[in-house]
């Protein structure tokens, strides 16, 4: 990881602009210049939708939940080796439209072009270029190209191509279509992957042109899934004429129109993806059209205002403002504005570890999402959080399904990484092994249910959750006499992905415990509260109050590995035992590619750590750790973790906040704050690592502010880290928007709406009962 | 495994004979009737080449080492996995003899056949047929048929095929080729194998027919290795004509016959098999041709005379008596017959797991050879002990390459699974962290240098085996704090393969121990008595005597777990803590194919084993352990060890002699004699269990007769179980070669050959000076 570089793009607070188009920086800033609304996502790739090499650019366009599937090889297969892949795949491209004038293509490396900029509008939720491009024959114009992925309507994205002739007048021909001949780049985004996809995997099952309408409908060879795109114009500024083309993969209307110099022509183009994930295959056309005579009947100016209010609103309950770094302002938004966009929203989708912004990971859902983006989503955005949890609910059964794949009798075990449910992993290892997965699940929906009060939610679905997590919990392990009868859990991968099949890994048992605890809890108070309910679930799930005497037992006797001298906990078992790691025989261009260049057997054998593991789960119930306690395990493990995770320094920055290591919390703070932005691990062109997104907002707000909710109750322990004049950001806690704001002065916290809030700031509890109310606080 | 079976054959002490010929039982009697000399494997497939479906039987003709590859595909490839398989191909076959009476074919399913009988004659080496054969036309002939693969030229097999008109005069035609139209039967033999071969795999490059003598020679597709395949004839009793017939896939010779009523016409085929593993290609042809004209030249009925001879000298040394069970009688041959046929003996190549019987395994070589086959040889016949050793000798540098792949920068790492020294085992966790296999080397190779005190073994490739598979030991751990400061060995998986990747497996920590004890005694013994010679090794492998002193202090702090209460040692440290297992949880159908019914995570989750291993070692180094020790381990093993492996009951056999449990030893003894015999685990098809085999030799001599010899003495604890009368062999020990006799008047010693021996019987010194020599001894 590279954290010495300078900012990519120009530091402004609210903007990204690209000032130069230079095609070496392509690929990474199609990931910067994505969009999403968490159901469609598009690259950053320009509407020209130039033809780059598999080293310069990717033409991406995604449905999140869409993927293709296609058979996995093993040298030996292991039971419950997922058979089928699940990528996320890249589906026809409706944002293409090529430019010519008087016969001349506009194209950026051909003429000559001036006054370029590309702004991403983070504040607002809009993409623009704008430039002025001379062709080779000197015909010179003004092109503005605006861009956004709807947050009204999930299946709708909106272009808006203007094009003013500077020093003539004559035609201006607009060629837009729908290209279907598009691939993923598998060997590109995911060279360890060997199963694909590989080529074009979508045949064409419609394609039409009406009028100002087109569609193309496809469907994927092997998971049989249909998607469908079609996109309305409308064309204003100059008399035109349309004229349609039908190809065996693409279709496309040209406008040609007769331009005079100095007045704008513009290109509306109106775009509808939608797949029979959510709608019968026969449905889809009528369903695009209908919603494409919406969108165009709203109009893009009235849709734009829609967008941007949306983004406002958004911003208002999100935004975290720090007074005194730009850079770090403007990567925090980046951070947020990605994550935002990139989240599932219709209960059926999750998110992917690199959101819809490019191929990386095959577009999987991992923990990544409960345990980093979630967070961030209960505290200033719980419907989507709730949606993200939906998402859970509604793979239940598959993870059932999977519980009993893995010899458990009852109760459900998540995925390790997925699309539609099942499991994708094909190295157990690193893949199944990883059962914190049902930990992870389980503190985010208890997480939710605590910052929401959402009772509606625990009763329909987070109750019936909790004890089937709860059940694997209580099978995987056994009480284990040789540790005084202590509850061990054997043959298990924590987070931390450099130390595989362990015994004991203290995360994973202690995500274990809460797990139980909050199943526990659950079913106590169903039953006693909610009889009718609790007899209803416990029928339906087979469900004998017996159960809870494991669970309980379990609870009270879960095993933690211990190291008397260091008085650590240790990461798990066997953790002490292994080889002291001497980073200096590693070269250093292999440092950060252990798997790339060294055996399995070599990585797990020495001591040392990928990524936070027992410090996460530390962070998570700090309630239960004295601070002398955090700060040996802290020490520990800055010793032997390597970073080599984007999921680690945010949380080790977080602890040492916690501990007052506050120079190593800010170092920590800056290495997350513009990974991405300024592409530190020099892969982002394979898309956003959106848990490290997340997890500056959880460093700032969890770190620097020190807010924690692990007891129940909401607490602060702010600090300004000394570069800083200020910052500021606003949370939902049981019904209270809180406004906080943290300064020279002290900490401020405003009541902006909801019920009375009660908090503590530094252990002293403090209150406000009127929505605008204030309370100040010396820090 | 089904023990229960009655015998498939008649029990007859020196025969294996099949009566009746009954298509069902065919693939499995391919396998009984299979025979080698090392170097060619031909399985008891008929000489009129029968198109058998997949299911049915298997043409098998193989050459030791001979391998395709193909390239293997993994979900995710690890670093060092590897890439191109290895697999024993399926050779073109030479013995195909078809016969026609008058134009009617001889088919043993289409004509009447009687006075049936196919004979393993185990004391000759030598396969006949015999049998009376009327053709729908009702032309009578008796037909008699032997064959063998000689001792003599590891590159021939002779065939007599003798037909007798009994009720006709006419024509008799031979129809004898070599068919290389050959496929392996992967699917069927190895169903869990993703990569093949498929299909057929060689291109012929040379097929030629001149006179009596045909030529076939075909180069596989990936390894590009090339075959020759060469057959002379000679036929007697009858005037005939002779007329050739070449095809793209096959070259055959048709002998056409004028046999009278009552005389026999004899076919005699002398085939040859090499390849250019051996030599040039270029050589291959002139090679063939010169062998094929010494093999002609000798005569059938001389090299038969010379192969029976070369058997009874085996038998001499070999053979185990059993007084009073003609079954195991019968079992014991059967599996020292497989054995010994099976051993490479050039020196270039080892042994497979399954011989060269079947395809099994894909012809690999595993531990089985040193752990199993090797002791037999050692004590038998020595010199196919030093081949086997040569073979791993000849791949060390492949070994050498291994240990730096696995991140060892000295040092010498053997492959789990190969065939051409390089790994081939694609799954990790079964395979390549079996670390005990560079123990298991080193163990026999110890074994063989006590035994035979082959110096010059030791001072040419001894040492440096000893001392490059040392510093993989002294690479592999390291000393743990949290351990008392003892040396750990972590993430290995032992010979128990439902207990994977864990810390610090007994048997492998003591066999590591071991492995360095040995290496520390023979550079101490270099450098004392052969100063010249340890500057020379030490300069070749760039060794500094410093190294001797972490060898040292990891010998004296060796780590081993230890259950305090139950005072045993466990499998790993982990072992104890694993759930119970509980068999009526498992349908029984399930029961031996776990791999094949449950998830890796939820086998290496239970606390059971499937083989010996711990035990195994402490049968290896019994001197290390207390009696009471043996006990306390074996009653502990016993309970938890599911012997779903081949190679499990002899060593439990083993153990419960040397501990007085003398039913229990019996028991397991008659598990493992007839095992392959009666087709216990119904996959004789397959190949034979050499390790299980070899582990009945084992099971009477180190377990009833109680021989030790890993105090550097010779010892004998005889037993004579209740239902023998006695039981007899011989064993060679440091030049003497001595008969062993137990009855029930005891226990009589014959120093048939060699110098004075001194032994030990139940601790008492006995001794015998002159050849010929007796010492009796009550038991």
């Amino acid at each position: 990881m590279d954290t010495n570089k300078k900012p990519i793009y120009p530091v402004e607070p609210w903007n990204i602009t690209e000032t130069e188009f230079r095609v070496e920086n392509n690929y990474r800033n199609e990931t910067t210049f994505a969009l999403s609304n968490g159901y469609i996502g598009t690259r950053g790739t320009f509407e020209e939708a130039y033809d780059f090499d598999i080293d310069t650019g990717l033409e991406g366009n995604f449905i999140n939940g869409f993927y293709e599937s296609e058979e996995i090889r093993y040298g030996e297969a292991n039971f419950g080796s997922p058979l089928h892949s699940q990528s996320l795949l890249n589906l026809p491209n409706a944002k293409k439209i090529r430019l010519y004038a008087g016969g001349e293509e506009f194209h950026i490396q051909k003429g000559t072009v001036s006054d370029y900029s590309r702004v991403l509008r983070m504040r607002d939720g809009i993409l623009e270029r704008s430039l002025v491009y001379t062709t080779p024959g000197g015909k010179q114009m003004r092109i503005q190209i605006s861009r956004f992925v709807s947050f009204r309507w999930k299946n709708i994205m909106e272009i808006r191509y203007c094009v003013t002739p500077l020093n003539f007048s004559g035609e201006l021909t607009f060629v837009t279509g729908i290209e279907g001949n598009v691939e993923n780049h598998t060997r590109k985004t995911n060279p360890i992957v060997d199963y694909g996809p590989f080529g074009r995997r979508l045949e064409p099952t419609a394609v039409k042109a009406d009028g100002d309408s087109i569609y193309y409908e496809a469907v994927t060879r092997n998971s049989r899934l249909t998607a469908a795109c079609g996109c309305m114009h409308h064309l204003e500024g100059a008399p035109y004429e349309v004229s349609a083309c039908k190809e065996e993969l693409a279709v496309s209307l040209t406008y040609t129109a007769a331009a005079e110099r100095g007045e704008t022509v513009c290109l509306e183009k109106y775009i509808c993806y939608s797949s029979d994930l959510d709608m019968d295959r026969e449905e889809l056309e009528t369903y695009t059209g209908k919603m494409l005579r919406c969108a165009a009947a709203a109009g893009y100016a009235q849709a734009e205002k829609e967008q941007i209010s949306y983004m406002n609103r958004y911003w208002e309950k999100a935004d975290v403002v720090v007074k005194g770094d730009e850079a770090l302002q403007q990567g925090i938004r980046f951070n947020l504005f990605h994550i935002m966009q990139s989240a599932g929203r219709d209960g059926r989708t999750g998110m992917g570890a690199k959101g819809l912004s490019g191929e990386g990971y095959e577009g999987h859902y991992f923990w990544d999402t409960e345990m980093y983006v979630f967070p961030v989503f209960v505290y200033t955005d719980p419907e989507i959080a709730a949606h993200l949890l939906d998402y859970r609910y509604g793979t239940l059964d598959k993870a059932r399904a999977r519980a009993r794949i893995l010899g458990h009798d009852k109760g459900a075990l998540y995925p390790w990484r997925t699309i539609n449910g099942e499991e994708a992993s094909t190295y157990y290892p690193l893949g199944t092994a990883q059962y914190h997965i049902n930990g992870d699940i389980s503190y985010a929906l208890c997480l939710y249910l605590d910052v929401t009060k959402d009772k509606e939610f625990f009763l329909e679905k987070g109750a019936e959750m909790l004890i089937e997590m709860a059940r694997v919990w209580a099978d995987v392990g056994s009480f284990a006499e040789c540790k005084g009868g202590k509850y061990c859990i054997c043959d298990v991968t924590g987070p931390d992905e450099y130390n595989v099949l362990v015994d004991n890994n203290f995360y994973t048992n202690l995500l274990a415990r809460e797990s139980l605890r909050a199943a526990l809890k659950a079913v106590r108070y169903l039953r006693e509260q909610e009889p009718e309910r609790y007899e209803s679930l416990a029928g339906k799930l087979d469900f004998a109050w017996e159960e809870t005497d494991l669970w309980d037992k379990i609870i009270e006797n879960m095993y933690f590995p211990y190291d008397e001298k260091r008085q650590v906990y240790p990461l798990d078992d066997g953790f002490m035992m292994r080889k002291p790691w001497d980073e200096s025989k590693i070269p250093p261009e292999k440092r950060a590619w252990l798997y790339e260049n060294y055996h399995p057997l070599f990585i797990m054998r020495h001591r040392m750590s990928k990524q936070a593991d027992a410090i996460l789960g530390m962070y998570l119930y700090s309630n239960l750790f004295t601070e002398e306690e955090l700060k040996r395990n802290y020490d520990f493990y800055q010793e032997v973790t390597l970073h080599h995770s984007s999921l680690s320094t945010c949380i080790f920055g977080i602890v040492a906040c916690e501990i007052g290591y506050y120079d190593e919390a800010y170092t920590y703070f800056s290495q997350s704050a513009r990974m991405d932005l300024d592409d530190y691990h020099n892969n982002f062109y394979a898309g956003i690592h959106a848990a490290n997104m997340a997890g500056t907002w959880q460093a700032v707000v969890n770190g620097f502010a020190g807010l924690r909710t692990n007891d129940g109750t909401l607490r602060f322990k702010p600090y300004l880290p000394e570069k800083w004049e200020g910052y500021q950001f606003c949370i939902g806690y049981q019904g209270s928007t809180l406004k906080v704001e943290i300064g020279r002065n002290g900490a401020d916290f405003t009541l902006l709406e909801g019920k009375p809030a009660v908090f503590y700031v530094n252990g002293r509890a403090c209150s406000i009962k009127e929505e605008g109310g204030t309370w100040h606080e010396e820090i």
